[in-house]
């Protein structure tokens, strides 16, 4: 195998960045509250201040999802004692693609304006890219260490294709509801990815082994991950929802799920392990499931005690997942997942979906107020006779559908990324940044006590 | 002693997080502003645009302080060389469980809905909960890496029921002003845990004091923590403020404290070592303190200059804290204060309650105009005849009362964590993760260079 | 030479922090907005939510803007292998001082209330002064290393001076647009820097340059910073721009502008390094080209593939720039620029001001609308009669007047620094955090297997 990526790396961010701008300045333009024009709308459409824009409802909540998607993506990956630059290299580069990318395949699917046939963005397309790129980021979790960058362009290029056509399918023509995306962003993600890795499998990989897992410095950086990514999740699954209470809602409730999360994860991390001793993995991933499954439902009433359940569980089942699933997945199924995708993303994307439909189901205007409940689940157009129940149905048919696109879509692209072209690692060079990085070689120690100290010892065994 | 929380912390989480959804059940609903029938409470209360929800007044605040609170504190914390999982990961824990018990203690205190018996909570309750939480935080520091996680529980468990009643105590019933918290929150938080430290000193702890230091990379890590708190101070200071210039006032005066409290730290630090070397103890922790100072009167007219003054001598006072009064107190009053709350929180705070007292009495109507003078004081319904005069009188009976709770309270907190059942560690034990946590074992080290080198020397040695 | 800063860095931060107290209470007020007067003029001038507060417009992009210069330009330095408390810690003194300095020039030129005199602040303050730190940030990444912070302190003193001179200029006099100051920030921070780092050429600092490299972590901490400032950039470039379209349409050019920069700064990376593989310096630099370039024009309807195509070129100049131009400059122009300047801020903050000149030339009304157009470029006052033509030439004057201004003051105040009164580094000390910091000395090492493995290898050659 030949790992050297000169020529194709820089080929495919050319090519595509250079095809970026072309689809760009033919399909995209500004939507009205961005352009210009905006003072001429605002009196025709009887705006009275500059704070009803979009922009002030939106903005802190894009900013937050940004961070997610850079930082807390990025970070939580940086866990492997050599695959740091990898984790929050390779994370800046799909995302900063794939934000471009699916601004274009939702605005094909979602932001034509009919009068001249272009896309028109403004932040809300913004924050739905970072979602659509967050799915491809669950999928590079499995891949971890185990792809060149260049593989990871091309699954990012039809991971985002595929995401755009199951958006479309799910939120439009089923109509479900899906607000922080449980179904559409972490199941779909989660099992694409599953399915990516079980394709790829590397029987012989335990060769490197050693370099998949963690020291005490890389542990402290994922945490920086997790955090922001659990700090910021209530602004992910209010970003998109309906101006005032919709959001107002979807934040409360995943505030509150995820403080559940965290002590059931410190529960079930701590009893199952013999002399009761916390697993940093744990703390890393599973503290972040409770927000995923109250993706779907957050902007329901799902009171606080119903959040805190979700979260309950949620924590609970993750944890079990990284202690049996995780091994048995890699052992009898083939699936080698290196974050744990499945237990952080997938499972509880799956228990989103349910509790998104159950939800659904037990809807009532005594409950949500007649007009309550038209907003929230836009009971509006087509869809003004659709009753609670029959809702219900949707949002599980929509998570079926969800899960089918990241299999179906994960094993064809999985196909796809077999092909010896890409540069992809040798087993040995596997979770090893060597291979894709210029890592610092210097003489001296990072650490001031060995460089004082020990510096005759790594002379001198420099030539061993 | 035996360390094992291997029952004990599972229990304690399981147990507590099981009330929670009970009680949750029983007690808690959304307000107004988060309910599905917030477009009907439009229409009746005239509302015109949902950008008047009390969302999008205090969302961008809140999560300023949800990242100080899980990211600025646990950073903080995360100095030494061997515990960083523990202070990032305790953190993480007991702010979670903390939050919860908040929301419930505080909403039984000042949000319960006469209509139906019920607390009703939006996003003014997450920030309260999030300050609560701040509070144990801060005593967190006195006792770190001296405590097991099931002790930190209990702790966290009987002050933020302590902190409900003196809030309620100092808020309500004395009806001062305490916007940043600099008495309920930090003067409070500190004492309780400079009370529950020397409860619990351990006399011969200096035995493992060789863990109770930093290496070069985990002070770049605590760094993190002080800038996230530095920079998001403004918003914790302006987070529950009046809306309009209330906030916008907070911000201004506590961003100039922090900006002078900044140089006169590095200048003592520089004078008062040898050579002029600067210590990072102090940068990491004295920056911080014109943030607490200034809290009490943030929303005051503090004028730009006064809030330069207060940052001023904070930064001056608590670094000669670090220096002098920290050794002092460990030989002479044996009370133990790992991260140095009181120079940090229990100083400051006190200062920012006498500010608080100062300038509430000499507040005129001609400087806060007539309507401003009520709203910022809010001599309104049973307090509409104080005159400024005597709210200073109550401000400074405020800081007395927050020091006292702290005092007694922690003392009797500190009996409870001394009973023989929390699984604390051995005084040979603190200040080292290997207690409570799975510490990554890897052959090689963390540091490339070593990797390569050392490689030898380590397996040669490795027996030895 | 004599690097104790031990009278020099104190007396400094005293009297310049006592100059500043005192010329806040001749010079500084609240403005209306931030008054507790505000209820009052909120009746007069007819407002009636306290939401059409300047502060709700602007104080989230305030905050990302904070975290930009405190943690985005601290943590961004703090690559190399021991000089992360100096990066991070200086910045911090310098920013905080700094910004306090702003305020008083800034508000001196601009924000002068001409019934009292006074400078009258609000949050839009707050963020200009954290814009005329960045120009000095800028400037420190070039002597990064070089330089004790007393020089830092006295370099900030003047750099901010000449900062407000030429944003007055700029901005006022020549009206010129420069929304995120592609000119008056970068550029000039730039060239003003590399001005200094020429004067104070060291001809040979090659001595101690094993130290001027990276290690592992260390390139993993200038990560944080990296992307905090790619993240927050459309805040920055949005953060003073005009209410509504204006802060909306410049997030989106600056997002879009990004994300095509990190493609092409990815493709000449690996183009240009045998194997292909990348480098960090290039990632965590390169990346933020774009944000640079698209600040002049970033408010004007450059079109979203606009925006394109400027962080297309960025990407793939800066990189190189890394790759030739550096090198070159060191060798031949005796211009030691630590962190690359030139690459980030010099060559893109050029690019960006002549972007803005030529988009300016080219504005029409057909494409901003009669009102957009007046909107955009206030086109008011004094400045009715222009047209756009006229304007770009103006925009292009701009440009040149600030990269004249900092090669100018960069030379005068780099004889300033060279006085032998300042306590700089020697050429061995270089790059080091020992000449100023108690840096840890601690027996044993951070990484935990070194720790227990190699005592006895550390203990035996300690003395070696």
């Amino acid at each position: 195998l030949n790992t050297n990526v000169r020529w194709t790396l820089p080929a495919v961010c050319f090519v595509w960045q250079t095809a970026m701008v072309i689809l760009f300045g033919a399909f995209v333009r500004y939507n009205k509250e961005v352009d210009a024009h905006w003072p001429e709308t605002k009196i025709h459409e009887n705006i009275t201040s500059d704070i009803e824009n979009d922009f002030y409802f939106r903005y802190p909540s894009f900013q937050d999802v940004h961070v997610m998607i850079f930082v807390g993506f990025g970070f939580l990956m940086t866990f492997m004692k050599r695959y740091s630059f990898g984790a929050v290299g390779f994370n800046f580069l799909i995302a900063a693609f794939g934000i471009q990318w699916a601004l274009l395949m939702q605005g094909w699917f979602h932001h034509i304006d009919s009068t001249d046939g272009m896309i028109k963005i403004g932040v809300e397309n913004l924050i739905n890219a970072d979602f659509c790129v967050a799915s491809c980021l669950i999928a590079f979790g499995a891949v971890l260490g185990k792809v060149s960058p260049v593989q990871l362009m091309v699954m990012t290029l039809f991971e985002v294709t595929l995401f755009a056509v199951e958006e479309y399918i799910i939120l439009n023509l089923i109509h479900a509801n899906d607000a922080g995306g449980s179904m559409v962003i972490h199941a779909f993600g989660a099992y694409f990815g599953l399915a990516v890795s079980w394709v790829l499998y590397r029987p012989n990989l335990k060769e490197s082994s050693q370099l998949n897992g963690s020291v005490y410095h890389s542990d402290v950086f994922a945490m920086i991950g997790t955090l922001f990514l659990w700090m910021f999740w209530p602004s992910f699954n209010s970003a998109i929802c309906k101006h005032g209470d919709g959001q107002h809602r979807a934040a409360i409730n995943t505030y509150l799920s995820l403080a559940a999360t965290v002590l059931t994860t410190f529960a079930i991390s701590s009893l199952f392990q013999k002399h009761g001793k916390l697993d940093m993995v744990h703390i890393q991933n599973s503290t972040l499931a409770g927000g995923v499954a109250v993706g779907t439902a957050a902007e329901f009433m799902l009171m606080p005690y119903g959040s805190l359940i979700v979260g309950f569980f949620c924590g609970l089942i993750s944890t079990l997942g990284y202690i049996y699933l995780t091994p048995f997945m890699e052992r009898k199924l083939k699936i080698q997942d290196t974050c744990g995708i499945h237990n952080l993303h997938g499972m509880p994307g799956v228990i989103g979906g349910i509790v998104g439909a159950i939800s659904a189901a037990g809807a009532t205007e005594s409950v949500y107020g007649q007009q309550g409940l038209i907003n929230t689940f836009v009971f509006k157009d087509d869809f003004k006779h659709r009753t609670p129940a029959v809702q219900g149905g949707y949002q599980a048919a929509a998570m079926c559908i969800a899960v089918s696109f990241g299999i179906g879509g994960g094993i064809l692209v999985g196909l796809i990324l077999r092909m010896p072209l890409w540069g992809d690692p040798t087993d040995d060079n596997c979770f090893d940044d060597e291979v894709y990085w210029e890592v610092p070689e210097e003489e001296d120690s990072a650490d001031p006590v060995l460089q004082y100290n020990n510096h005759t010892v790594v002379n001198k065994h420099a030539e061993v």
